[in-house]
């Protein structure tokens, strides 16, 4: 029996904790909350996120105890929102993840320190990139949570590794293919919530669908750019790991990166829409990470240019967004 | 001032009568309904479309009688559904085009035949590819009327006639740009409303959109294999004139393509949910003529192929879409 390590306690943890259990595979899983750990021991149900799903305590063991829960496990999954992943982690040993997978779920890098989560692992575990993945949609959790048909990509430098974490998620409901692409894939993860609070800006500014699809056309170009400098490779932007990610994200109507942009778009400051939203969108981090690495690599990025401008420089969005359509075609 | 023959009363040949002669050319505006050329005539709106533009009637003549309006112009712009370009251009003298620069704005198939609007031009006028032109989305002509941001991209083998066609729409809300790959993009247009259909059908039976992001990235490359083998070239499917075509349909709301697959995924038979509707979705004939024309190419196209057994081989939606799902990535 395969034993996993989950943390987190967020809805797409709890999403991928639902389809590791279902599969047979011991799910130790941590939570930050005490709280949330006894009402899972108690209900059976994470009290915060998709709170339909019911799990079975014989294969989910919910827990506070960070180095506990690791310590078992041959696969330890990463799914804590990006700026709770340093002080997480450096509550390990930096022996504790010698001999095990470690996949990372999440959709972000470091804030201050403009690094993927895989990079950071690799230095701080003192561990080879063969021993890494990452976990890519296109998925909302809410979709797994009802069982709706998913695809995930796994991508690992290792194609054994990626190969074997599908085999753990592989359902009725749930498509998964390996890919070898880490970099690309972690970095289009995180660049896919730029373009979808460039699209809310966009709409709360006033634009409609015919620009947002040539926004959105636009963007794979500029991710493809972009990628292309930092970590070189033969890829198709079109596979569902980039595009679908992408659209999923873009299109939806509950993405918090497009409401908080359409805020911004309207005119709230920065801070009053993180106020308003009671949270800080991953995109906001997002924007100033990539700008930054790209201060080196030049690349043309006229999307996360103006989302830099507009989030970190206070220029009017309707300026900005104004410029952004003459770069666009 | 340059004179252009518009062919079709419908929404998009009003946006583009209002762009034209917004720029101050002349449009001769052909119109099948008497009724509309004289309710245009007295109040300046066409009563069936975008009915809030006003035009210019020192630069926009409706009228009825066809030979009329294209006589003066250089310009033939043709606007009417798929399914009456025969009806109507067989009308014409076969020289009646004869030096003229022809721009389809149609998105589709001659019915029966499998022909693109441009090749069937040039056949019937016996007209060189180089007077010929096809004009692409991203672009609801809703929202042209409300003078939200568009992109147009004009398709020609020649470079100049793209050019120009293009000093014809730019404005302030409109930026277009010429490309030189007339079939890629005409195709890409009919294909788009085969996906939208698809897209449609699957949510009727129920899947979400983490499978309509999947969909969307698979038939981005189920159109490259059929482009790269009915006219190899070196394109970018990501440019606006594709990708965000694409988009803005498979993701429209108010897409008949998209409603009339949704009918069919419900479980409504073609018939009925053609009455329903009272009108016939684009995509129902695309499907087959992309589908009979691929029998000879035999490219891997499991999204049209589905589509056809769903609407011409009363194959039933779930299990077609089962199906389907195991052939995507």
């Amino acid at each position: 029996m395969e034993k996993i390590a989950m943390l987190g306690g967020g809805s797409w943890a709890t999403a991928l904790v639902k389809i590791l259990s279902e599969n047979g595979a011991r799910v130790d899983w941590w939570l930050r909350a005490k709280d949330d750990v006894q009402h899972l021991l108690r209900t059976r149900h994470n009290p915060r996120y998709l709170s339909s799903v019911q799990f079975d305590l014989n294969l989910v063991y919910p827990a506070t105890d960070l180095a506990d829960v690791v310590e078992e496990a041959d696969w330890v999954v990463l799914a804590v929102p990006a700026a709770f992943v340093q002080p997480v982690l450096d509550k390990l040993d930096r022996d504790a993840l010698k001999h095990k997978k470690v996949v990372s779920a999440i959709k972000g890098m470091l804030p201050g320190k403009n690094q993927l989560v895989t990079d950071y692992v690799a230095e701080r575990f003192r561990l080879p990139r063969t021993q890494l993945g990452v976990i890519a949609g296109p998925c909302h959790a809410e979709e797994v949570a009802l069982e709706k048909q998913s695809y995930l990509t796994i991508g690992s430098p290792d194609a054994a590794l990626a190969h074997d974490f599908c085999e753990l998620l592989r359902n009725r409901y749930v498509r998964a293919h390996p890919a070898l692409d880490l970099d690309g894939i972690e970095y289009c993860a995180v660049m896919k919530n730029i373009i979808a609070l460039t699209g809310g800006i966009a709409h709360g500014v006033g634009y409609g669908d015919n620009f947002l699809a040539v926004l959105v056309s636009n963007a794979v170009q500029e991710i493809r750019r972009f990628l292309q400098a930092i970590s070189p490779l033969a890829r198709d932007l079109s596979a569902s790991a980039y595009l679908g990610d992408l659209l999923v994200t873009a299109y939806s109507q509950f993405s918090r990166n497009r409401t908080f942009g359409g805020m911004v778009g309207r005119g709230y400051s920065v801070k009053s829409a993180q106020l308003e939203m009671n949270m800080i969108a991953e995109g906001y981090y997002a924007v100033k990470s990539i700008h930054e690495i790209n201060r080196k690599l030049n690349v043309h990025m006229p999307i996360t240019t103006a989302a830099y401008r507009v989030l970190y420089e206070k220029v009017s969005p309707q300026v900005e967004m104004e410029l952004l359509k003459e770069q666009l075609r």
